[in-house]
């Protein structure tokens, strides 16, 4: 059974881990910030339940808690960012920062991040543009754990894309998604669950189909969106790629099969052909392009439009982005953030070694 | 059988018939490399096959031959384009030019575009930022054929995305997908062949699996990448919305169900949203992130690792993305263009009604 937790409970306590490794003030706070947004938002795999990987990494001198964060390259619309091995939690936020301020000037601006460790979600970044009237976009590679369509070595992560549009009455359009079938994450919870997976979701190491979320650990792989040649996997292969390249070769961050791993028990490459993981951040202000008042206006009629369109029989309505995530937001918030019993003691054995109380 | 005609053949018929319709001598030698551009890569449903449904659209008064093509918004890294209802294929180049114009003073270039027409294959305009060190984007809407999850109403188009990327001694990364688990264009191979679609293709009008590729014409609808909600449908929809948005909610076009169809038998919709449809380009420096030689290098490295991976038994190499194509265009170029017979007996008429010799 979950346990509820006050999400203040959860804020101090990240926080006081994030200062314990050595973070300042600032950063402790806006890492915490980041992490349990995905918690509040139903994204418990890249919440709280990360944060115990976090300091492995982190005692393994893979993560840099005092991080010099840097502008290494720019034009007008667009800069490079130098993570200098931060915390993604804190390395994203700032680097999207740079992408507004520069929208603030040009019109658009885009971020490309290297030397940077896992960012959280990326919806939390691509949402950060909201409150500007802007849009926002944020990418992220991340290690191998897919097969581009024939292959049978996992070349890709499950690289995310998070697009978030402002709307005027109605709440935002914020889609953020793995460019595989299923993210990884999904994958953990049928392993908890001792479930099967649907076909189409993983392949064997010699490329077949598998319905065994296990699959990964014996050199098995998660497949790009679509599934299969027929249904349009080498398009999800396009997507992952695309993600990829803006994310790691535009920055000098390492690409493909040489992404270091999240985990600090396997290795990163020795044979890197870039600094860290990548990151991709866009801003782009509506009023570049259109008045805000009547681009919100349509935005509007288009949700509105979507959302009431006429559903199959079993079905209520057809789900905006960030409508479940939204939904689930003000629930938690309320009610609290529900931790499975494995987590939780993940985080006391935490607390006990960190010193910090849970 | 299909007939072979060489290139030259139909670069001539081509000009001929848009200089018949009225446009400039520079327009119709631009709409004629654009359109036949798809004919060279494959995509024979987006070429020369498209001409006489062109020129249906123009005597229903519905494509303007002599447009006012001109920037109405900017900032220093956007514009957005009023199209004067002009062809896609002349309004498309001219606004990936101004992105491109945008982006060799503020690094990157955004351009919306509204009031326009089916612009040929996407890939076509996104390359046009190779030759310049850039990396090119182009994505446009399109009438509305597909359903998004758990819908039964058709409100996206296939709204394709396409991106190149240039490589060093390697040929250029150049993907160019529909929004779709497939594009409509195969939907028409099996059509004329009398064969069956693989499910998850297409859904009936009460939403339930079809395999006849005829299902359109009784109320059915294409389906996004991912062909199910439980294997990703939502994702495909994501950005299809994504490319409508940008496409048409940034530009002022028509967006979802209100996008005018392609065909002339078909009215636009009575109550417009905007002008006619939409499109979205993108171009970035790539010397605005790195150096241009460094990157390209490792694009190089990028390339050659994906496509040197294990394969699965029965694949001999993973495809890089414009690989097809780029083959698909060396043959045609040398050996000509293959057309379907029905495709050649409808220039002949197409040629006789406008006085031009085929």
């Amino acid at each position: 059974m979950d346990e509820l937790f006050p999400l203040k409970t959860l804020e101090q306590f990240t926080y006081d881990i994030f200062v314990k490794m050595g973070c300042s003030d600032a950063d402790a706070n806006l890492a915490t910030e980041v992490l349990l947004n995905a918690d509040l938002r139903g994204i418990d795999s890249h919440g709280i339940a990360r944060l115990s990987g976090y300091i492995r990494l982190w005692e393994a001198k893979r993560i840099n808690t005092t991080p010099d964060i840097r502008v290494i390259h720019e034009s007008p619309s667009t800069a490079v960012v130098d993570g200098d091995g931060g915390l993604g939690l804190v390395v994203a936020p700032k680097a999207m920062e740079i992408a507004i301020r520069k929208a603030n000037t040009a019109g658009t601006g885009w971020v490309a991040v290297k030397n940077s460790n896992h960012f959280g979600i990326a919806g939390h970044h691509a949402m950060m543009a909201l409150g500007h009237d802007m849009i926002g976009i944020a990418m992220t590679n991340a290690s191998p754990l897919v097969a581009p369509t024939f292959s049978v070595e996992r070349l890709l992560g499950t690289n995310p894309i998070a697009v978030a549009i402002p709307a005027k009455e109605q709440p935002p359009f914020v889609a953020d998604f793995a460019t595989t079938t299923a993210a990884n994450g999904k994958l953990e919870i049928l392993q908890r669950k001792n479930m099967n997976a649907p076909l189409g979701w993983i392949q064997k190491k010699d490329g077949s189909p598998s319905d065994n979320p296990h699959e990964l650990k014996d050199g098995g792989a998660l497949i790009p969106l679509g599934s299969d040649r027929e249904h349009g996997s080498h398009k999800g292969f396009c997507l992952g790629a695309w993600v990829d390249i803006f994310s790691a070769v535009l920055s000098g961050a390492n690409f493909g099969p040489w992404v270091p791993p999240f985990v600090a028990f396997l290795a990163p490459p020795s044979d890197p052909v870039g600094d860290g993981i990548g990151h991709f951040f866009g801003a782009m202000r509506v009023d570049a392009f259109r008045t805000t008042e009547v681009f919100k206006s349509n935005m509007d009629t288009w949700i509105t439009r979507f959302r009431n369109a006429t559903t199959v029989a079993d079905q209520e309505r057809v789900v905006i982005p960030g409508d479940p995530e939204r939904q689930t937001s003000i629930i938690r918030r309320k009610e609290g953030i529900p931790l499975n019993p494995k987590v939780v003691e993940d985080l006391k054995i935490l607390g006990e070694k960190m010193k910090v109380h849970f």
